[in-house]
């Protein structure tokens, strides 16, 4: 199962790709940082980064897409641009015909880490050991998107299993 | 000058498209209000937006395409999807290689009532009026779309008179 995880963001949007199974360690396939100039207009933006987002999907064809919901605790004007970026994101899944899932950031550090509280610095480790890199991912916004991906994988896999057996039991029922 | 204008909106999107001068009445062409069902996932939802928008700007070929600029001091809740929404709305504009320029709430309610603390009443009654309909726009959200197009054929006015002004001075200038 391969998975395309997108940290979004308007500056910044981090995009992971790893393949693997659930419940065992996944392999990096790629990860990338697009950035856009804070001084473009809104519109020239969005557009690079649909056009970036779109071709990743193209070039490496995942099965799913993961984005990472945002919420409007933090600073007021950031919060909208990542929110429009993720919107972006979301849509350059959705466009491909690929399944599109949403997670908190807490979703994906109990996945990775353990821990729904896990700091950035855990979360980076807990991504190059399990992907044995060498080192961490740089640029650092990577590993959000990666750790994303990694919990899209086995998340995916737990409710593929489920979904599996609630059609065994729909398929019980109908006969 | 012919403008697409959009309040943007995840369960209902306003769309209106108008067509005039600076300083004149605008003509009314179309108007139109995007539903997608609060019950659908969000990647279908953000996908249905975008193809309608698309073929709404591919139908009515505006010069240019207003969008709403969406500030968070609203429902939290809501004001995310909403930021999504508006950023599909602008790739739209922004794909079709049209200008795509946002303004706020209080600038199109001055541009079109002359007072940015207008309520929507009275926006509706000046929209109903500034376009001569025989009644008020239904449903009502695309009275919001219709006075974001005029704001923009007035105020693009101005902007352009601006710009050829300062041309001319850039060019002068360079003589």
């Amino acid at each position: 199962m391969r998975v395309l995880g997108v940290d979004p963001g308007l500056t910044r949007c981090g995009v992971g790709v790893v393949e693997g199974v659930p419940g065992r360690p996944c392999a990096l396939i790629a990860y990338y940082v697009v950035y856009t100039d804070p001084d473009d207009e809104l519109p020239l933006r969005l557009l690079h980064l649909d056009r970036s987002l779109t071709e990743l999907v193209a070039e490496h064809r995942p099965d799913s897409v993961a984005v990472e919901r945002v919420f409007s605790q933090h600073n007021v004007r950031t919060v909208m641009g990542t929110a429009q970026a993720s919107g972006i994101a979301v849509l350059a899944g959705a466009r491909a015909g690929l399944p599109v899932q949403t997670y908190t950031p807490s979703e994906v550090k109990a996945a990775v880490t353990g821990s729904g509280q896990a700091d950035k610095a855990q979360l980076t480790a807990m991504v190059t050991r399990l992907l044995r890199l060498p080192e961490p991912p740089r640029p650092a916004d990577a590993a959000d998107a990666l750790a994303l991906a990694i919990c899209h994988v086995w998340r995916g896999g737990t409710r593929s299993k489920l979904a599996a057996a609630a059609d065994r039991v729909r398929r019980g029922g109908a006969r």
